[in-house]
């Protein structure tokens, strides 16, 4: 198996990608990513495979893999099952590394014919050592090198990041990556394992925790044969990047629905949590906040203790905060003595000053709010800040009053917002803000305490963390 | 009183309106008023009120509402407290009909001073049978009259729809109008309450009750004095629209904060959850849930019963709304016999095809696609759909293929889908299907049942409404 995880590496930074069953009929899988190859940027040689055409998009096609000149590192196999074992066979004999199976037709359906190719093809794999992401998956998109081996060319409209996705399912890896678009959150790597012929969850993660590219894996699971192995790996992997899950299963229709679904043994929803909690993976019960989480994970610093400050513009935002931030384990500290008095000089005794705070008797004044927020950043008691603020037309330089202050101070400790207006208003500002490094803006009080609170549950299980190594 | 409550309804509908401290400056709300009128696209009379004046944004401005000709209906106060009784006189004496009251300083000052000026002017305006919204208000706005008595002129931008909100919270009030433009959800009014002279929450919710435009009212809560009115009220209006409500106090913090910020009693949340519940108003727990579920009361038909089917065009999502759905009191149903027959045509055996349905075998055959639908909307066991697809490059007509039957259909039961796309691909589509009333889309599964569940916990109070009534 060394071979095998050797050549998990080269399946997402390969020189060189067929694909077999290249085609120029939209109606085929194959026109779609030799597509996503050609549109995506990708700067190696694409070779498409296809007995009966003699260019695919522009690009010289070749009858087989067989004949093709030079190494190939990578094939993309949109093929009808019975003709992939022979292609397997191919493959093996050319040296490729990495398959992309996008195929379906497997164990997956109600035939022994189809467990009988599953098995063949697993074979030839893996005594070739060839690491395969399918069979019946949309494919694996590698942001960092503009490779979209997919059938959905429009993953690359992603943004580059350091989120890497593991899915079990395809309609949740675009539902995800659509979702990511439409918030400007970027990705490093999404990974569709389909039915996993030999690679599964584990193989993944572990290969994954020593991506440099990759600060935060998700998981979207619906059951696997052997979560022990997972767990395994992330012992072996000393946790040391931070993974969250969002595993579906835990109605009695769904968990059916996943049993004959994926062919794994699903089950129990409750038994798999307790691993997850075992493993120190944070687990989530919905894919908006498993975003979210990673979100933050990725682009915060994790505090050290539950205490967080809410700084609000208007008092009703940090009320909200408040209830989500204490439900989720957080605690609206008391803060220091020092800071208190620097926000009394500037908030009237009957405004809400003693945290929550609610800026809003000093909104005009832009020095008063960057002196109340430095004092909060610096107090010791403070691990982190939530700050709401909602544009009023009286107040629209409110973001820039306060930019210069939050881009020298940038996220010594986590600074998590929900500053929001009308469309176009401050986007641009809150954007440059996120790319500074100096917060991170989510659409709802509620969605940026509830991210918080994902940072300190992470921490935590990092403290407690020696009980699983 | 009986004054009071015929002048509430001609808060909403003025022919002319006074912005009694007017201004061309900026920096005073005075300004920010005037734009919200002027550019707001208000087709009555506008008259700025303010002694150093003679013209402010192209209008002709008076020394005092003594001094301007003709009836002034409505009158929007942006003075400093100490000018304001006097102002109420005149008001009073001018016959206006209503009073925006958006000057602070009054009892949520900590000064005796405050306290006495807020009971004289509630005196003023009690005797004169004068509504007041405020003090320490944004405003408010009525969004089919064109009318946007508040100090952010961009709450203009809001679509007009049938949801009205009665907040306690300024901020609150422009995170949901800011959330709503950028989800394109459509309001009718929403009334900023803040200290609450003369109107609270329940004459607000009384004269809503009976408002032509508005379907669904939306209430944001701190606390208040008298929780027993409110319910009151909601009991003599026999419960005729659906009310949703989001308190927040759940945490100590933010219910001691909500205690001094409004001056209110506040207090133990868990009572006010339960006078909710006694009230029939659906309580959730986050300004995103208000949102989704305010959309969906207003624009789906409230289902019979808890039995929903799950569509969709890839497992994964499938699974993850049954998970809420189930977990929201949902029932995902077993079809009849003649339904399952007609999916078992178009699926193959090992398919998930019993509910949820992956509809993705079928996934290239639009005509298979919409016979399933259509049977399983004919399907009396069904009450309520949720349709789930994912955009594929392959796949990219998928909306279209559907759309013809889903418009014939338009929502006998209620429709709510998530149907996503990376930007600009699917959206004009979608928007046709909101429009025409065919459905209701969201951006996850989970939000999407969680908006269904949240019309049937509403029709469940309804039947069990009797014991209320």
């Amino acid at each position: 198996m060394n071979k095998k995880v050797e050549n998990m590496k080269a399946l997402f930074a390969p020189e060189s990608v067929a694909v077999i069953g290249a085609s120029d009929n939209p109606g085929k899988l194959g026109f779609h990513v030799m597509k996503s190859l050609t549109k995506g940027g990708f700067a190696g040689r694409i070779i498409p495979v296809n007995p009966g055409s003699g260019e695919i998009m522009g690009l010289k096609a070749f009858p087989s893999i067989t004949d093709c000149d030079g190494q190939i590192d990578l094939a993309i196999v949109a093929l009808p099952a019975k003709l992939v074992p022979e292609i397997f066979r191919e493959c093996a004999a050319k040296g490729i590394k990495g398959i992309v199976l996008i195929t379906a037709g497997f164990k997956e359906i109600d035939d022994p014919a189809g467990t009988r190719l599953h098995e063949e093809i697993a074979g030839i794999a893996n005594e070739a050592g060839i690491p395969v992401i399918g069979p019946n998956t949309f494919g694996m998109i590698n942001l960092q090198a503009n490779l979209n081996a997919s059938f959905t060319p429009e993953f690359s409209l992603l943004r580059k990041g350091s989120i890497a996705l593991i899915s079990q399912s395809g309609g949740i890896s675009h539902l995800l990556g659509f979702l990511a678009m439409r918030m400007d959150v970027g990705f490093s790597k999404i990974i569709g394992l389909g039915n996993r012929l030999n690679v599964d969850f584990a193989q993944m993660v572990d290969c994954l925790m020593d991506d440099s590219d990759t600060r935060v894996i998700m998981l979207y699971m619906e059951g696997i044969d052997d979560p022990g192995k997972l767990l395994e790996t992330i012992k072996k992997q000393n946790s040391k990047k931070p993974i969250i899950i969002n595993k579906t299963g835990s109605s009695a229709k769904s968990d059916q629905a996943s049993r004959s679904h994926t062919g794994s043994m699903a089950g129990r929803h409750e038994i798999y949590m307790g691993s997850f909690s075992q493993a120190r993976i944070l687990a989530v019960d919905n894919t908006e906040t498993l975003l979210d989480s990673a979100r933050a994970l990725a682009g915060c610093p994790i505090p050290d203790g539950p205490g967080v400050a809410v700084l609000s513009g208007q008092a009703g935002p940090g009320m909200a905060g408040c209830d989500v931030s204490e439900a989720q384990g957080l605690k609206i500290v008391q803060f220091t003595e020092k800071t208190q008095q620097k926000i009394n000089e500037h908030l009237p005794p009957l405004a809400l000053r003693t945290n929550p705070v609610d800026m809003g008797p000093a909104w005009y004044d832009s020095s008063a709010i960057e002196e109340i927020i430095r004092a909060v950043m610096d107090d010791e008691n403070v691990d982190g800040i939530l700050l709401f603020m909602m544009f009023a037309s009286a107040n629209a330089d409110a973001v820039k009053g306060i930019s210069d202050l939050l881009e020298k101070w940038a996220q010594q400790k986590p600074l998590i917002s929900c500053i929001l207006s009308p469309p176009g208003i401050w986007d641009g500002e809150i954007k440059a803000l996120e790319e500074s490094g100096s917060l991170l803006n989510y659409p709802t009080p509620e969605r940026a305490a509830n991210a918080m609170a994902s940072l300190w549950k992470y921490r935590k299980m990092q403290i407690s963390r020696a009980d699983f190594l």
